[in-house]
């Protein structure tokens, strides 16, 4: 396979875009993307979009051909537009086809892009159509929503680790303070301890400062070989390892439900495929729908024993500061999180960190790992970049 | 690139299948092609579903998780599994992600499958949904429908060609006569040319008989490369190329209406990728949603001048005993058109003829050809298959 890298990032802003509608939102982001890498459109050989659900959210279905359409590609270059969905990991997966377009020779240069328009429709339908990420038939016609099925991980976690209350609003407190720092974020405000512990009760113990909340926007990076790469940029960010993996849709069927195993397994599959150590690792994102998530996320990469995510984020370890930081983004918590998108938002945070170009909210990285989660983790992604 | 064969095939029956869920349907696809294959599930290691629209069919979305749990490899070997979506061309695509995880090395043995429930909504919805391969914006929200939209191209092409309307009538006899000798079809009556011209008007001039049905079904094949096919089978069946290219997603922006640039322009990559020509292929697989896109596809794709097609339908060139049969299964029209399924299920048939085993409707070929259209011709796959 040929080695890959990232040549190109751009993001929309991320919130309540009453402007933008969901063709809007890529464009944009694209353009960016292209201005990055100082690129015109006609270079493009491919596009990969990661949507979780336009059919339902804006009825529109076919969204390859639209974008490639709206980009201005489906009458000049004709060029082949895919659409992935795998829930919140549409992302993770839309680069993943990216990149095995690109280490084929299928492709040259690819755009893998991820967009979500999720303001535009009554917020019932928001709560459904997210639920379809969770299994339809034995969970969500019961009545489960994604707050109520992350509540039940919190609680079991809770319950069986030394995790306090405190800790898990330790985690919205620092991602906030890292969104502060991200012209991009939908929420641009510090908050502390109290903010998260005393909002409004969503499912048992998780509070509306433990949640992500409903997000436009879209993400776009550009792919071509290592090889090319220097052709477009002076700091090409090497895709070191792609990885994926599944697990059980819905949480009943889990071994254990509140250790993801598709986290374990797409991690272990991605530091193998990179030849690195998780020591070798200076940052992460990591799919941090609920406060809880991220706790998991840290335990199940691999980054610490399960039951110490707390502690390592009490000490500060995870901050911008510390030796581990997560979440530089702001994640999905403060950032905001247009499921499409997020997966590739992640990957456009992590090159921006190790080119340097990530402003007040730089840390020290020459490897910087995504993780992005489909649902409840019936489906993961794990990618780590390189310079 | 690795040299990629299929290997395996299987398919459901087409049809209103009431006693089938969503993820039953690929289940029994899946089963079928293993079965055939001769390979246990624990062998795949990345699965491809092509789904146009289970979000607004059955509610459920994250369909590659959902599928890879209900075929017991999420729990099991974590299996990626990834959906890819582009309407009706969906299936298509998922033959081309699967093909090129294979080329890549980045997989050894995959599934690519194809799966819609479209019979368990209320038919407006149904109506509705399909829309979703249009542009909601600029035709869908206006009232434009499939049958809709293909009746002005229909409308334009017999303005500008010598097509009649018993020609157009002939390709629905043809694919029914086709579909008769075909257990899995889901029409199996003959019908005649009075049978056409004397149904319903559903958009002029399209009549009920000029369109393909709503259909429940599934389809899945089994790709490994070529140095490793002969572990599994005497007959591999080689892909000799995998194209693909994208068109406005309006009717209305296209330079001609009557002509799919996107089949042009993926024939033309395919035939350059394979090293053939057209006479080198013996059968194709065509996209025949309605009878007139047929007629534009032959065309389209090089195999007659803009025009002829009519006349060689009527001629029989296009018949089980023709000198270039098309949609020897049924086709969309009388096979039945599962939309996510479609494009799986013209490989299963190309498969089938070249492996000699059709039946009572196999045609002498050793290369075949599938064409997978998305909506009005905004996403076009073309695969050419060789023994």
């Amino acid at each position: 396979m040929r080695e890959v890298a990232v040549i190109g990032i751009g993001c929309t802003t991320f919130g309540e875009k009453w402007n933008s509608s969901f063709r809007d939102l890529f464009i944009e982001a694209g353009a960016r993307a292209l201005e990055d890498a100082g690129l015109a459109g006609e270079k493009i050989d491919a596009l990969f979009i990661g949507n979780m659900s336009a059919g339902r959210f804006v009825e529109q279905e076919h969204i390859g051909a639209l974008i490639a359409d709206y980009a201005g590609l489906a009458t000049t270059t004709h060029i082949p537009a895919t659409r992935v969905e795998a829930a919140c990991a549409s992302g993770g997966l839309a680069f993943r086809q990216g990149v095995t377009a690109v280490a084929s020779g299928m492709s040259e240069i690819v755009v893998a892009a991820g967009v979500e328009k999720m303001t535009d429709v009554a917020s019932g339908t928001t709560v459904a159509t997210l639920a379809g990420a969770a299994d339809r038939e034995w969970e969500a016609f019961i009545g489960a929503t994604f707050p109520g099925l992350y509540a039940m991980i919190a609680n079991d976690y809770m319950h069986r680790y030394p995790l306090t209350r405190e800790q898990l609003a330790m985690v919205a407190v620092k991602n906030h303070y890292n969104g502060a720092r991200n012209p991009i974020a939908q929420f641009q405000q510090e908050i502390n301890i109290e903010t998260v512990i005393n909002s409004s009760l969503v499912a048992d113990p998780l509070r509306l400062y433990d949640c992500s909340p409903i997000t436009d926007g879209a993400a776009a990076a550009i792919l071509t070989t290592m090889e090319r790469a220097r052709e477009f940029t002076d700091t090409p960010v090497k895709v070191l390892a792609s990885a994926q993996a599944s697990d059980s849709i819905a949480l009943h069927d889990r071994r254990d439900i509140s250790t993801l195993d598709a986290t374990v397994v797409a991690a272990k599959r991605a530091f193998r495929q990179a030849g690195l150590e998780h020591s070798d690792v200076d940052m992460l994102e990591v799919h941090d729908c609920f406060t809880i998530a991220e706790i998991c996320a840290i335990e199940d990469l691999g980054f610490c024993r399960k039951g110490e995510a707390g502690k390592l984020t009490e000490e500060g370890v995870t901050s911008l500061q510390g030796d581990l930081p997560v979440n530089t983004s702001g994640g999905l918590k403060a950032c905001g999180h247009p499921v499409g998108a997020t997966g590739i938002k992640q990957i456009v945070e992590v090159v921006q960190q190790l080119r340097g170009e990530a402003g007040r909210r730089q840390v020290d990285a020459k490897v910087g790992l995504a993780h992005n989660v489909g649902g409840t983790g019936a489906t993961v992604t794990v990618h780590i970049l390189g310079v």
